[in-house]
């Protein structure tokens, strides 16, 4: 049975990594990261990888939780607190009333995590994608098409960011992911790993419809506007999305659900 | 050649339907819209079915906007403002500096504007959906794919506020669209001017992949979380996305991107 602790001073030591979420969140929290709102903490508390450190629960919300707080270690402490207080903490309403706090599992290089996926593994690799929204909805994606992994070169943004968590409705907490220092190195390692690298661009040559997947299989995709660099292009497989309209460009999170759909057919 | 004129105090009366543009956007603007950014823009200038009203500009981007300007009636004023007088007349700051007022034109009734399309026409009927956002991504897809047109139910908002216009990237100003009643009547029209109807969910019977378009084709979308009816669901074809992974709901706009392929290849 977990047990609440009632917070009634915004200033209480215990809640600190609450305070002031938004300032925190962008200048980074180093090894822990926040998540909100019932939907993200019933994945956070289904999978393995991340461990909770405390729980912030609007007064009114625990009741609601019973059953999902009984899977909670008991050794996680629960605060609780009223609106007032906890917006106070926060600096900002927090309309769910939930909020946690976990612990990031250190990235594995890219290599361990590509050596450790099946056979059949479909991999995205993310390329100067520094939108958290975009961000979000591609790990919403992968997760729901069972993608195996994602890679991130040094420009796309976190994909444990709150807001990024919750666009993704926890996809960023199920799909494993590391970091490449570059696209260039991220295609390295996947060529090494045996996947076979697709590119998607306005200016592909072959038409997604078209594309079959064989065995491993990675699929890079670039910001909106800039797109993937065209060396980048030249030397792997480029695929497009034919489109009618003088409309040639899909918002790059609703890009990466049609060819996960495509390739996962 | 286009002029500008000067607006040096955010009183004047000839920018008033500028003014505190996020209150009036709630209250709704009648007969007219505000749409904006340069994207927005060069597709509001291309197309016939709004007429431009005015445009508001800040300083700084007259001179990168001349030959757009250049498509532009003489009579349309553009007025002109310093980036302090344009954020004090709009009661936020515009990053992209620009503004346009346009006129909306009168919704059709919906089976005259379903008469008015080709025999292979694609419909999308949107049921429910509240949210500006997903409308827009909804809209920008439509144009993408080079839907026909689009049918909303009462409860689904307006595609020409705003933020819609912006995340469309102009296809709301590009996909007809009109207003019906309900779900029902919405079917009710489809059905008579000869167009089968699909219907996404979930819950589908039938898998997306395996439908082929043959003639006139109207699909569907609900709302996430609620969806649409079983009733509707049960009178149409229902057709689903497979998914794997516990994740069972996309985002409705990614949705209408993933059927909006198939449905098109």
């Amino acid at each position: 049975m977990v047990s609440s602790l009632p917070i009634t001073d915004p200033d209480d030591p215990r809640i600190e990594p609450y305070r002031a979420v938004r300032e925190r969140d962008l200048i980074g929290r180093e090894h822990r990261f926040i998540a909100e709102g019932e939907v993200v903490l019933r994945v956070l508390l289904r999978q393995r990888r991340f461990a909770v450190e405390s729980l912030l629960l609007a007064e009114n919300r625990f009741d609601t939780l019973t059953e999902l707080l009984g899977s909670l270690d008991p050794a996680v402490p629960v605060y609780q607190a009223s609106r007032t207080v906890m917006d106070a903490i926060v600096g900002f309403p927090i309309h769910r009333g939930i909020l946690a706090l976990a612990r990031r599992a250190p990235l594995p290089p890219p290599e361990t995590l590509l050596a450790a996926l099946p056979e059949d593994a479909l991999v995205l690799g993310l390329v100067g994608l520094s939108n958290h929204d975009n961000v979000g909805g591609i790990f919403r994606n992968a997760a729901a098409f069972g993608a195996s992994a994602a890679l991130l070169d040094g420009e796309t943004c976190d994909p444990l960011y709150r807001k990024a968590i919750r666009v993704s409705v926890g996809g960023a907490l199920v799909v494993p992911f590391t970091r490449a220092m570059s696209a260039w190195e991220m295609v390295d390692h996947l060529r090494h790993a045996g996947f076979e690298v697709l590119s998607l661009s306005p200016s592909g040559s072959e038409t997604l419809s078209q594309i079959r997947r064989e065995g491993r299989t990675a699929l890079l995709l670039g910001a909106e506007g800039p797109g993937l660099p065209p060396a980048l292009l030249a030397t792997t497989r480029s695929v497009t999305i034919p489109m009618s309209g003088g409309f040639d460009s899909l918002n790059v999170a609703t890009t990466s659900g049609i060819a996960l759909y495509q390739l996962t057919r």
